[in-house]
């Protein structure tokens, strides 16, 4: 389960064979989402090269099921974590000539939350998008 | 070859079966590197799954050269890209306690250059650590 403070920063929406599935609860671009590995990984190099070929089949799955929901101009990826021990990508959304649009993404913005309602229907509608991709690509995905 | 506008960012340093891997110019973070799929793409799910994990790996070796090299406590990695057609990753190693440890990086402080000799030798110190790992995970690999 996950600690609660990340419980404040992230919503649990899907497990998948590598890595688990998170809804970022500020969505300030709209449909901002977290794939984390599940084994407690600090950096690329220490996974194997199966675990890092599942990963990112895993992490390109979620893309590209954000892409379709939120027609992104781009979507934006970061891997930080500098204090946390779960290797874990950030997939954010940049919408054409929207909310930093052109140059990197940052969280120095306000945050900005959504109703637990809105957050639920975000998550469906973006399980919705990554069911038939995860089909496609032979991906196990479970709701969580 | 790179456009002028490029080469003012990053110094070529080397090409490898699915990337090119540069030397970032702003070497506030010590170690700084690109690497950038040769090909046209923008998102990560335009790969082929050869390309994906041929691609990764290649960045997982540089990662591993630059954390050598740098003794760093955490690369970040980076994918912005808005309006480049190359999906190109930034690999930016953070010391602990250093500059920006514990945050994402920015880009937003001031540049760091190096002279053309500093950046010779940085890059010569990565290619001697790249080319060790490159050999072991079996990647092909060739200086600029």
């Amino acid at each position: 389960a996950l600690p609660i403070w990340l419980l404040d920063l992230m919503i649990p929406m899907a497990e998948m064979t590598w890595s688990h599935v998170y809804l970022f609860r500020d969505q300030k671009h709209r449909g901002r989402c977290i794939v984390a590995l599940k084994e407690h990984k600090d950096e690329i190099f220490q996974l194997s090269a199966e675990q890092r070929n599942g990963f990112f089949a895993e992490v390109s799955a979620v893309a590209e099921a954000i892409a379709n929901l939120t027609k992104a101009g781009k979507i934006n990826y970061a891997i930080y974590g500098d204090k946390v021990s779960h290797f874990h990508v950030h997939l954010v959304p940049k919408q054409v000539d929207g909310l930093q649009w052109g140059g990197p993404f940052t969280d120095t913005l306000p945050v900005v939350h959504l109703t637990d309602g809105e957050y639920q229907d975000l998550a469906k509608e973006l399980l919705a998008e990554l069911e038939p991709i995860a089909q496609r690509e032979k991906l196990s995905l479970k709701a969580m």
